[in-house]
Formats: C-alpha cells, structure tokens, sequence
C-alpha cells in the first residue's frame, strides 16, 4: 500500500442514479419498469416461502403465476396472433426482472412459458401452435417440459423412453424402458402439468431416429392422472419449494401420430420418416438449439439474484459500524470502510455489472436470431455457444456472490426473515439447470476447437478428441499463433510493450482485452497440441479427454470471460462523456483486473505478465476499491430492486447498527 | 499431459479401511465407536428435519439431546463429581463424531453443554459449579449464553447490556440500554433455557470494569417468562431450525451478587471490585480464552459435514456413468473416471484429510491445556491462536466441499431427501458463529504481529497498527528474515536447490513444508513493513490498518495453512511403513501441492517457484488425482460415516445408474 502510485490521483466518481439506471434498463427500459411497478404488489410470496406448508405454497406460487400471466408480462415472446406480444428481446428483459422477486414463481413462469411454452412453439408446427399456444399463454393448460431422466442428465442423447411408432393404428407408443429411464426433476409435473413436451427415443419401423419431442396429456381437466402414466412427487427440495417437481414414467400411452412436434421431422401417414436433417445427432441439436432462451433467461436470472444480494450487502455495509475508528469521537467504523470488505463485495459487484452487459449483448443476440434479423447458421451456432457460456459464468456468480453477501452480513444472514436463506436455497440449483455448467463449458470448448462448425455440431466428446487431434489440429493451432497474440499485447502497451514492467497502462481496456484474448487463443491452442500428442502417443480418446478435460473447460471459461469482459467494454466506450461514463469505466477496469490478477499464477507462466506488474495489478485492484467505494451505494441503487423485494429487516431497516 | 514424468512410476495404492478407521479414530476410538453406534437410532431425525413444522422439530431435536445426554456422550468433558466424565479431549471426539448425524441436535448439543455449561465450569467458581452442573449435565436444566447482541456480533467488547451493581441490595441490575444491545441469535433462549449466561457491562460504584458474565434467570419451571426478561423468536432461520434461537431484552432485572462468574473478578460484600487481573481488556480475553473449546468444536464440525459430503458425492460418482467411454461395448464412463471430477473431488478430499489431523493436534492441545498438562499462558495464547484459525479453515472448508459435492451431484443433489440440502443450508453459519472467520484471522494476525504475547492480548486493532509499526517491527523482521527462509528451501530440494526447475523432489514433504513456512514468514514480514510505512507516510492508523487489513488476513491464512500441513506430515511421517501410509503420503502430497498450486502467482512473484516447476506442480496435482482414484472409495470409508446417516436415496441406492 505504501507504494506511492505513478500516476496522479483520478477524479472522485460520482453516479446519477437514474441516469445508471435507464443506462442498465437499456432497450426495454418500459418493460422493466413495468415488471418493476408489478413486482412489489406479491412481494408477500417472499414471506410465503418462508411461512407455508409446502403444498399451500406451490398453490399461492401458481395463483401468482397466473396472475402475472393476466398481465401479458410473462408472454411477450410468443407470436401476437396468440395473445402473445411478438418480441424475444422483451420477453427475456421481463423475465431478467422478474428474477428480483420470489424465485418459485420465476421458475414456475419459466416452465411453463419458456421450456413447455418454447417447446411448443419452436419444434412444433401451425398445427400444434393453434392447438395450444393461446390456452398456454393464457395459463389455461398448464404443461410441463419432460426431458431430463434419473439415469440422464447431462448426456440427453441417450434417454432411454421410447417412442414408437404403431403403423395401424397411426399412433407413438410412449414407454419408459427401464427404472433409469424415469423422466425426473420436471418442474409442473408433481401436480399442476395437464399434458407434458416429452423427449424419447424414436422408433420406426423398427429403426431409431434419436431423441425427439411429443406431446404427451398427463392428467384429465379435474387433474386424474392419465392410464398409464404413473406420476410421483419429487418432494421438498434445498429451494424453490413452489414449483412442484416430480417423476414420471410412462407405460404403453397411446398418443395420435400428430402429437410429434414435427418442425424438424416427421412421420408421414403411410408410416414413413422423414426429416431435412439426415444426421440424427446433428438433427437432435438443431432440436435443442431452438430451446436456447432458456438458458440465456437462467443466466440473467443468476445476474439479478446476485443484484439483490448485493444491494442488500452493501447497504447494510454502509450501515453497520464496526470496532473503534482511532477518532476522536470514538465511533466505530462503517464496515464497507474495511479494505478487505471493499474487497470482498466490489470485485464481485463489478463482475455483476459485466455480466449484466454480457447479458444484454446475448439477449439482443437471441432476439436477432429468432426475430429472422440474423436467421443464418453461423449466427446460431454462435448464440448457443455464448448462450451456454454466459449462463455458466452468471450462475457461478450469482452462487459465489450470494454466499459472499450472507458472510459478509453474518448471523443476521442467516435468518429467513432476510432474503439471503431463500436466494441461496433458491439459486443453488441454478448452476445445474438448464444444462450442468461444467457440460456447457464442455459445449462451448467443442465449438471453439471445431471452429463452431455446424458440420461437427453432432460430434460427441470423442468424436472431437479424434477430429482435433487429425485434420483440425493445424487449423486450430494457425488460428492461435503465440506470436501473433502476442504482438497485439505489446500493441496495446504505452511504448509498443517497453513498459512492461511499470503500472502504465493499467488502465488501458485495449491492454485488458489483449490479456484475455491471449489466455483464450493460448488455451485453445494448447488444448489442441494435447489432443494430439494423446493420440499420437497411443493413448485411447476416452483417457485422451479424461486428462484434457479440465484444459477444454479452462479454454472455453476463458473464451466466455473475453466476450464478457468485451461486452462491457464496448459498452462503456459508446456512452457519452461524464461522470457516469467515468465510474464505469473505472468498474469496467476493477472487474478486467481482478480477473487478471485471479489468473496471475498462469498469466506469469505464459510471459504475459511480469512478477512486478503482477504485484502493481494488486495494487490498482485495491487503489480502484478504494476509488468506487463513495459510489457503492448510488452502483446498487442503479439495480433498481424494488424496496419492498429486499426483505432485510433484520440487515438494512432504519435504525443504523 | 503428454510432457512424460521424469520419475519412474509410482506402484498401485491399496488401503485397509479398518486400519484407516483406526487411524482416524485415534486416542479416542472407543468414544467415536460409541457415538457412531448410537447415531443410527436417531437417523430419523434427519427426515424430521425435512418434514416437521418448525415448532415440532424444535421439540424433537430437545428430545433427542436429553436421551444423548442421558448416555453419558455429552456430557464427558465435564468434572466427575458433578456426573460428567472428566476427558476433555474424548468430549471433542465425542462432539466431532456427532456431527456426522442432524447438526440441529449437534448444535443444540452445543449450545447446552459448551457454550453454557462451559461457561458455568470456566468462568464460574465452586458455588455455581455446585448450583448448576450436575443439573445442566443431565440436561434437568437447560440454559443458554447471551453473548452476542444485534449491533455487536464481532466486537464483544463494545457489548451494550450493561450490569449495574446496587450496594444496598447486594444485587446486579441487568438492562438492555438500547434497541441494538438486545441479545440476539441466541440458541435455547427463544423456548428452552430457563437461565443464561448474560455477558454485559460491569458497573460498580459508578466504573465501569468491562464486560463480565452472570446468570441471569429467564423463565419459571413452567416455562413462563419472568418479570424484566422480554424475549422474541428468531424464527425460521436458513437451517439449523431445530434449534430456538431468540433474542432478549432486559428491563431492570435485578439478581444477587453471587450470580457474577467470579473466577476472574469478583465484587464484594462491601461492594468493591476485585480482580487480580488488572487490565480490562486482558480480564475479557481471559475470560473468552476459557471458552475456546467452542471454537475448536466447531471447526470439528465442519470437517464431520465435509466428510459426510464428500463420502456422498465420492460413492455416487462411482455409480454414475456419463457418456460414450469409446469402449466396444458402448458403456458410459464412470463419472470419477473423468479428470475434471477428479480435480473438483479428490483435492478436497485431501484437504479434508489435512484439516482432521489438525483438528487432531488442536484437540490433544486443548485436552493438555485444560487437564493442567499444559496450563501456561504460552500453551494458552498458542492454543486460542490455532483454534481461531483452524475453526475458519475447517469452516469454510465445509462450506466449500458442500457446495461442490452437491453439484457434482447434479439435480439430485437439489433434493431434499438427499442431505446435501441440510448439509448446505445448516452448515451455512459455521462461518460466521463463535467468530466471523475474517475476524478470527485477524485475531490470529495480531498474535503472529505481537509474537502471541499475552502482554498484548488486550490490544485492539489500532493499539496493534502503533505498536507493530513501533517497537516491535525489528523484532518480527528480524523473525522473519528472507535469506533465512530461502535457505530452508534450498535445503529442502535435492542437490540443494540446484534443480529449482525440474519435477524432483515435488514430492518431498520437506519442500512442500519449507514452502509453507516462507509464505508465512515472508507474508507476516511483509504485513510489519507495510504498518510502519502507513505510520511513518502520517497516515491515520484506522487507515493504516484498512489499507493493511487484507495482508494481516492473507498472512494470518498462511500461518494456519502451515501448521495444517505441518499436523498432516507429521502424522504420516510417524506411520508405520506398509500400503496405508503409502497412501496417505500421497494424499498429503495432493492436498501441499493443490495448495501451492492456488496460490501458484504468489510463490512466483516472490521467486520462490519458477515458471516451469509451478507448470510441474498442475501436472503432478493430475498425476497425483489418477493416482489416487482407484482408492477413492476406500478413502471415504474410511470416514465410518454410518451408512443410515447418508441419507441419499436418490444418489447412492443399490441401483447403478
């Protein structure tokens, strides 16, 4: 600390809180608002959570659902001929918002209008749509999304249901073929689902086809269950104890050879198969590809919830006192005026602001791409890459940040009374849904050593190994030349990289840019190089993945953390001039350096990074924490979290500790 | 990968789970047997967790504490005249072995036996011992201890609760000054306790002396609240609600002189104050010096729930099976086969092994301080120290390797028939009670500044800051002198530090230990010339210390990560040779390098690792994972967890996935 700082003192930052505000809102700003001005009249489901007895709850969640879906705030992205409001974009900044509230009813909505809902929407056809988008929207058929098996999570291509095919009496013949093969964790299922989007193996005449999706009834309109289906009750979970989730199994149900949700294949009337898509891998991932906003909406999610922990923190920081100052009035000192407080709460409120824009760019990427504006392949392929690695890194967050804000409030954090015990039950399982994020970095590594090629989408892990480690290996590794990347480091260095030793530059978001783009093209060429030398020296593929594993995943989190930090980047360089502009930038900076500094040990491995200029990075990281801390409060406030949905009485009500 | 080891191979592991059992259970094998005997009775209570209202469970969980209690496991740390067993140490066996089961009724356990009957045995003399042990032991009278208060959690010094002694009446007049002076948190008070322990300000003939404990009665044997006591329900809390947490006001309560815990102070007939010792601030860290059996309980706590966790997430990963292992018979691979899985389990796995033989150390060390072994004050202060810090390694160890094993679960882990669900969310505030885990380091940074004398024990934190950067800042850079350290190290390494960039001796206990110790010394160093810079530039020392705060942490971390090692080396290096110590050698090898390993940029920027050697250390860290898996299972056996208290259904039933 002592070390005297080269460069003179910046400006104090000072942040209008409304301006940070509408900045955040962005596009949508009337749509949040909206769901904002919504939100505080159920703020009591916050207290439900906490009081009911679980079946009364998972009726006052659906109560709630159905109400908001009155308010046509949940069904903006479905087509207007369906009530719905014809706007992707929209629809994800509502559900983003509505994540501020009880997060039971967020799922809720999430299951029944963007995975059953989506569902229907994106692998049906006209007429599966007219058959069931308006009652759905609508909330008069509640449905449910039947993917996922005991035995099957992550690796969905080998669900073991069956679908097949009856050439006589044009009907699917839906079965569960072993105790594994049990649909299970569905969200709606355990009691308020009328019909299920179920996943299954296709079966036609006596030839598989691979996983697709059929629409299924599950219970009759006084809520019976069906003949042959069996239902149970998943029971009390960590959290999110208002969505009733449940196991199904399925025994010989007849469904009408119509209820195949045929937008990408079909069985035709004489009992014949058809598709556009000849690879039956290739064609199941186009399948789930169109499913993609879910987990673009469980990634801002995850970026919400962390902003509620956060406001709550910070301002209980700013409230709190905390042993003697050395004043002369002897007041004890706010605790957010403790270095390693400022510490522990600004890096991570930085990386929420990243991760909100990183957010913004994706949600406006699925927009483009499902709106027609960018139909194309590439596009595509790239939104699900982004989409699965962005809901990654914003789930990591919002576990790691939520746990952080109840340390950092201590035992007050721990009673239900504040929101901390339901945002860390509720979230928890954020990081699994919608795809285990270790598996979607998985995916995303895929992508970045096939080059994202749609021709390979239907590779599985081993497949990539072999592919990788033949033909794509150069291809990879001229992409990712040392020299090259690091030329642009050097380009962004005051004196073309002389200055590598000294704290100039620092605060260059070029020179931060180049450090990232360096560690990704660096770990995806060395993935590369290992894939090859495993198969070269003999070693079977699958031995070959087990020890590359963790580098495919280190490449694509370090692919994500780039776009991220670029999306926060570009935005703070199109923001007019000000005082605004300069506490974000600022922010920008603490959250570009803070991911260095977390990464020092393999920057300093890779020559990217001298021992002296680590330690100045420290400094910076500490200099900047000190530089934002006046803001701290105006940075929470510009979230925008209605009053009423912070709920922490015992943390931030009038009375100052 | 590929980059060959330049040492031969390492032969196969194998392990004798009884011998490794035996290992663990140590001095007090009997006592763990008898405990892991009668956990499986009361394995129910984890479903009544799940499934009983608040007030029910509550009622359960007392139940279940009396019937432990009246065999006698409870209650061993206690004097034999007064019906305990007179062993401390087997009471921390006994403690540890229990929280392998509800940690409501562990908690429970602790707040009636440690924290108030160790405050009656410590604190008070023979007239309170006689009053009330005996009664509390057998648990006819429950009590609770009324430390912490809604604006004071941390600083306990500051408490607000002030006892005023009235010479006239020969009694104490407790009350609650202001609103943020109310007892909060405070487990047994919201239903059970009929007495606590009240810790408030001292006030005799108009001085005050600081704060001292008395016993304060709180309700009638019918349960009914007495005149003065105000108390309110904490309510539902995050987990742990089967214990009554509340808060308490006092209005004027009045009892007699003999209800002071007079051991360290007393007030006389006549109405004169007496201590023999002299400083306030020294009498109050006496007096919370007798209590650090709490601290070193939970920290054992902590390491019983990431054992269970991990035995959980060990076994169903060795059931599971993901994806195409690429073999003729198309089976997929078990999940712990993957390298990824591996690194997320197996290095905690390692640590958790660390961390029980420190608790083994820390607890023979209690045993021998409070059996009049080792009663000195060194003894002491060295004992308060590595309690501080291993409670915080070992906590937040447990909030870690939850969080990861439920993950590695996936959805299943979400629910709450399984126990990740209450491992999570009642292992939440190990972190925070009895100490926030960032203010126990700090505690341990100051000894490690001040060289644990007890002269300084009442300094606060600005107290250090002047007296570090004053007289004793030669002192402790004297102690810890690079050259002096970097010698160690040369030592360590074969050829005397002339193959720093080669793989050899990686494996060397020496190296890993001479590493550990020169990040303590260089940090603590560090901490020393950084104080006396801020003192000396005429900066504030409540800024000092702010700037300070992160580094007085970091070094604090280092010291308790050394001597974790230190205990783990230690126990192995005294092992007979055979398998079992082969294997726990690697073990312990994992668990030094991961640590290396993560703080990798550290050891860089301060010479003590080159580049190509900390490259060395990652391979190893995966070699060492490889090596170790084939035992994985035998190594959480190990851990005897009763197979009833698993409580996984959904993970780990017969049924391979």
């Amino acid at each position: 600390m002592a070390e005297e700082s080269t460069t003179s003192a910046p400006p104090a930052l000072s942040v209008d809180v409304a301006a940070l505000t509408e900045l955040l809102d962005g596009r949508y700003a009337d749509v949040r608002r909206t769901v904002r001005d919504l939100l505080p009249s159920y703020a009591s489901v916050l207290e439900d959570a906490e009081t009911m007895p679980k079946e009364e709850f998972r009726e006052r969640v659906r109560e709630v659902v159905l109400e908001i879906a009155s308010t046509g705030a949940v069904g903006m992205g479905f087509p207007k001929e369906y009530g719905g409001g014809g706007d992707i974009g929209a629809s994800i900044a509502a559900f983003e918002t509505l994540a501020y509230g009880d997060l039971s009813v967020l799922v809720k909505v999430g299951v029944q209008f963007g995975l059953f809902g989506g569902a229907i929407l994106q692998l049906g056809t006209k007429r599966h749509h007219d058959a069931y988008l308006a009652d759905l929207i609508a909330g008069r058929l509640l449905g449910c999304f039947a993917m996922t098996e005991t035995g099957h999570g992550s690796n969905v291509q080998a669900l073991g249901t069956v679908a097949t095919y009856d050439p006589d009496a044009g009907e699917f013949v839906i079965t569960t073929t072993t105790p594994s093969a049990g649909k299970d964790y569905i969200g709606n299922a355990a009691k308020h689902a009328r019909v299920a989007v179920v996943f299954a193996q296709l079966e036609v005449a006596g030839e598989g086809h691979g996983v697709h999706a059929l629409v299924v009834p599950l219970r009759d309109e006084s809520g019976v269950t069906l003949p042959g289906v069996r239902i149970e009750d998943d029971g009390q979970k960590m959290g999110l104890n208002g969505v009733d989730n449940g196991r199904i199994w399925f025994d010989g149900v007849r469904v009408p050879r119509e209820s195949l949700l045929n937008r990408f294949a079909d069985v035709t009337e004489g009992g014949e198969y058809v598709s556009d898509i000849e690879s039956s891998g290739r064609r199941f991932f186009t399948m789930l590809g169109t499913l993609v906003q879910g987990r673009v909406s469980v990634g801002a999610a995850g970026v919400s919830a962390s902003k509620v922990a956060l406001t709550i923190a910070v301002r209980y920081a700013l409230q709190r006192r905390q042993f003697d100052t050395g004043a002369d009035d002897g007041a004890e000192q706010l605790l957010l005026d403790y270095g390693l407080h400022q510490r522990r709460l600004l890096p991570r409120l930085a990386r929420t602001y990243a991760l909100h824009f990183a957010q913004e760019v994706l949600a406006s990427r699925l927009h483009d791409v499902f709106s027609g504006i960018t139909p194309d392949d590439e596009s595509r392929q790239l939104l699900e890459s982004r989409a699965a690695g962005t809901k990654a890194l914003s789930t990591w967050l919002a576990t790691d940040v939520v746990q952080e804000c109840r340390e950092a409030c201590g035992g007050a954090g721990y009673l239900a009374v504040n929101r901390f015990a339901a945002l860390k039950a509720d979230t928890d399982v954020f990081t699994t849904f919608e795809g285990d994020n270790h598996v979607l970095l998985q995916l995303v590594g895929k992508g970045l050593l096939t080059n994202f090629s749609s021709d390979f989408s239907d590779l599985d892990q081993l497949g990539m190994v072999r592919f990788v480690a033949g033909v794509a290996v150069e291809t990879v590794l001229e992409r990712t030349r040392a020299h090259r990347l690091l030329q642009s480091i050097r380009d962004a260095l005051p004196g073309g990289g002389d200055s590598w030793d000294t704290d100039s530059g620092l605060r260059d978001p070029q020179y931060h840019l180049a450090m990232y783009r360096f560690r990704e093209e660096h770990r995806i060429g060395g993935v590369a190089r290992r894939l090859k030398r495993g198969i070269d020296s003999g070693m079977n593929p699958g031995e070959v993945f087990s020890r590359v594993q963790d580098h495919v995943i280190a490449a694509a989190r370090a692919h994500v953390e780039r776009i991220v930090l670029e999306a926060f980047v570009e935005k703070v360089a199109a923001m007019e001039d000000g005082d605004l502009k300069l506490t974000l930038n600022a922010v920008c900076d603490l959250h570009a350096l803070a991911g260095i500094e977390a990464d020092a040990a393999w920057f300093i491995e890779h020559d990217r990074l001298s021992t002296q200029r680590s330690k100045a990075i420290t400094r910076e990281v500490g200099d900047l924490c000190r530089r934002i801390r006046p803001v701290a409060r105006e940075l929470v406030d510009g979230f925008a979290v209605p009053e009423a949905l912070l709920r922490a009485p015992a943390l931030i009500s009038g009375e100052s500790a």
